[in-house]
């Protein structure tokens, strides 16, 4: 029983319209039905063209006031409202949920690692059809049925430290519900859904880095394919169930 | 650029006072300095003996009260309570902090996978000390300096299904921390600490699953040994830097 993960290396800068999946393809060896791609969300968003520049961007009053409690760049704030459909928390960082509902620092926005030095990453508009995307055009291309987890780094509630998690998933499940199977003693487990996909990129992290350029990982060995695909939505816990939000 | 993990099979139920270190090492494979043993917190727990029976447990009135508020046993509740310095929530489910401040459902209090229809499974007292103590019995044992993660499967705010974390780290570190150091166009990067032992307690758990008897995984490959090690502790997020508490 063994898993294995290794770094696609040699990728290129990323630019809008780029064939991401052929650019993993060519670099990845061989690719077989069943291995999971997981990749970067930030190479995602570059090919999806998801930047904003931000001279170009007029921060409003909400922002300017925002940005002057946070000691922060109104122009950055204004592009963080942008993809903000509720603040959870407005003080030392903005912690804002997104259009897609994950909660999370400054909604994914981010200046590291981006070309222009005026230049903003957004989240994809939709991880769960960006994965799907390169999941088919894998596909199309090796003829392997590829999971694929769209993944960025978060913080958490109650712990120090980011960890990866999975924002968008095609062609593999995202979590394993061992509710009602029996445990190792013929009991019933109680509780317990596991949030696999997180877990892969979280795994993912480990071979990316931050300073590599290592933006996808291919993981062999994951057994989990005799369950019906998932999405990354179904990661993001409902408001309603939500005691912390 | 390579991370390989490999589940270490065929361990008996572990009893009080069993050598957990050499149970592993004799099923493990080639240990190497530089490898990672991650190990699930409920076979670290039932060598040290963290069991309670609960028909020898008398539950207080706040227990009695609670118990009545959650639809719960109030002895299991009188335990999780034994292990609590303060509770986060008790509605529908009691999240609390634990002694060394892991905030998570019931303390960590686990009736699953455990012998005794009566027994309930407790956190470690010290979950560094844990995974202190099979480091250097792994060490004598085979001569090989093994990271160690003791982990076990919490919730998450905002996000849906579990995942491992790491409770207790030794023999490797347990945050990267990239603050400063040029992103790929020499930018600094910000606020960028990795929880690398929550990373592999992740991905270890891929392998463990719930229902195989895989308690303990071993990585070989995981590159941040130039690093000084860490500790379970350095991922607890201190009451005053948590917003969510």
């Amino acid at each position: 029983m063994n898993l294995e993960l290794r770094g696609v290396e040699g990728l290129p800068e990323i630019h809008p319209g780029d064939d991401l999946a052929a650019l993993i393809v060519e670099r990845a060896g061989s690719l077989r039905s069943g291995d999971v791609l997981v990749v970067a969300q930030k190479v995602v968003s570059k090919a999806e063209g998801r930047i904003r520049t931000l001279s170009e961007v007029t921060p409003s009053e909400q922002a300017i006031t925002l940005a002057r409690k946070l000691d922060a760049d109104p122009r950055m704030v204004q592009v963080v409202l942008d993809e903000t459909t509720r603040i959870v928390r407005d003080d030392r960082v903005l912690i804002v949920e997104t259009r897609q509902g994950f909660v999370c620092a400054n909604a994914g926005v981010d200046r590291s690692n981006v070309d222009g030095a005026d230049d903003v990453c957004l989240l994809p508009l939709d991880c769960d059809v960006s994965a799907r995307t390169l999941h088919e055009r894998i596909e199309s291309l090796t003829g392997a049925r590829v999971g694929v987890v769209v993944s960025d780094t978060f913080g958490r509630a109650w712990r120090m430290g980011l960890v990866n998690v999975a924002l968008g998933v095609a062609g593999m499940p995202a979590v394993l519900d061992y509710r009602g199977r029996p445990d190792d003693f013929g009991m019933p487990l109680q509780a317990t859904v596991v949030a696999i996909a997180d877990e892969l990129a979280a795994a993912a992290e480990l071979l990316m880095g931050k300073t590599r350029r290592v933006p996808a990982v291919i993981a062999h060995g994951l057994d989990v394919f005799e369950v019906a695909p998932g999405t990354g939505q179904e990661l993001v816990r409902p408001s309603e169930l939500d005691l912390f939000r």
